[in-house]
């Protein structure tokens, strides 16, 4: 069996590697990676080191022109700005139906999809996902989203792929110690949201990471800025 | 409100285009275009046409990238050649687990994830799709797929994107019918799926659209090979 892997860069999916390598050898583990004009593009040298480590097909297909016309924070060309502040505290800020700034629209519908084709084409019929429990910020990562999602890439591949969420039911500290114990190369892996040199230390993302590190009393092995 | 056109080219996006203008206005109406590496690119030209014919904004998007590692018919990189065969007869002579040769992987799935990040990111609460009762032969074209992708959309949107069949409980023959009340131009269509100067008559898509017409009464007004 072959499985495909949803890489970022991040954590979670550094993770998720990991798992299928451990279950069907780097061997049958293909990788997919995507840029789609991310502020921090750097996270793609990310996903190749990671692919590169542990010895596995790594590919990488561009999707900046489907969010060229998003402001979404998140892009590189957008006008609005990353706010220095957790998800659960911009979650409880916001007004009616707004969402979050940094909800890049649809992008993991989008890019769930493109994994589908690409699973299809390189006959693998698992799709691992990084998706976790502490990960319901976006409305494309609920899973009210990720059920109906899966039923889409179940019936639309003619029953030839299913997506899998080997961390469901964990937490972000739970996902970590996960990979702790699977040996992770997590100084191979980016999560912040800037762009920059090193990691910012104050986005949602370094947040959730870097808590996640202390709860689990080990050293977040990246450079932050300040350090 | 605003609706969002998935246009093709061919006749059942141009039927949808027609409603969606008579609906809410050309003003109000965005078409979004995708080429994805299909023999047929010619129909991109088709798509251009129509939106110019009902003066609606055009967007095309290139999506080739995604389905390069696809080895289907239908696209222009395949070593596999377009049967001369209508859908019916190809489906009932597949094998096993088998899909008919010109099935896209996963490409409406594709489609309509590019297409949500789109009607986001210019204010449309619906997206037009031309599925219809004569569609089923491909497995991202059945009732199953459809209604498990409208709930992902839904879900993955924030509630604020649904996607519409206006034609979803037509035959083709009842879908020209409709285009032809509507006056659609469908001189400026195209659904061969071999991308040469006239229409094949022979492929699946020509077999569907030329009896369309006539059991319609009606003249197909586009040029057929040996013509």
């Amino acid at each position: 069996m072959k499985i495909l892997v949803l890489l970022s860069g991040g954590t979670d999916s550094a993770t998720c590697l990991a798992q299928a390598v451990e279950k069907v050898g780097a061997e049958n583990v293909e990788t997919l990676n995507m840029t789609y004009g991310q502020r921090h593009v750097k996270e793609i040298e990310n996903a190749k080191a990671l692919a590169d480590y542990y010895g596995v097909n790594y590919t990488l297909i561009d999707l900046t022109e489907v969010f060229n016309f998003s402001n979404c924070a998140l892009l590189g060309h957008s006008t609005d700005e990353i706010k220095h502040e957790s998800y659960t505290s911009q979650v409880n800020n916001l007004e009616g139906n707004d969402k979050i700034n940094t909800y890049v629209p649809f992008r993991n519908g989008v890019m769930l999809s493109v994994c589908t084709t690409f699973a299809l084409s390189k006959g693998c019929c698992e799709i691992y996902i990084g998706s976790h429990a502490s990960d319901h910020a976006y409305p494309d990562c609920t899973p009210e989203f990720d059920n109906a999602m899966r039923d889409a890439i179940y019936e639309g591949s003619g029953h030839k792929v299913l997506p899998k969420y080997p961390l469901w039911d964990k937490t972000k500290t739970e996902v970590i110690k996960t990979g702790l114990e699977l040996g992770v190369p997590y100084h191979l892996t980016w999560s912040c949201y800037e762009g920059k040199e090193k990691a910012c230390g104050k986005c949602a993302s370094c947040i959730d990471r870097l808590n996640a590190f202390k709860e689990n009393l080990a050293t977040d092995p990246i450079a932050y800025e300040g350090e």
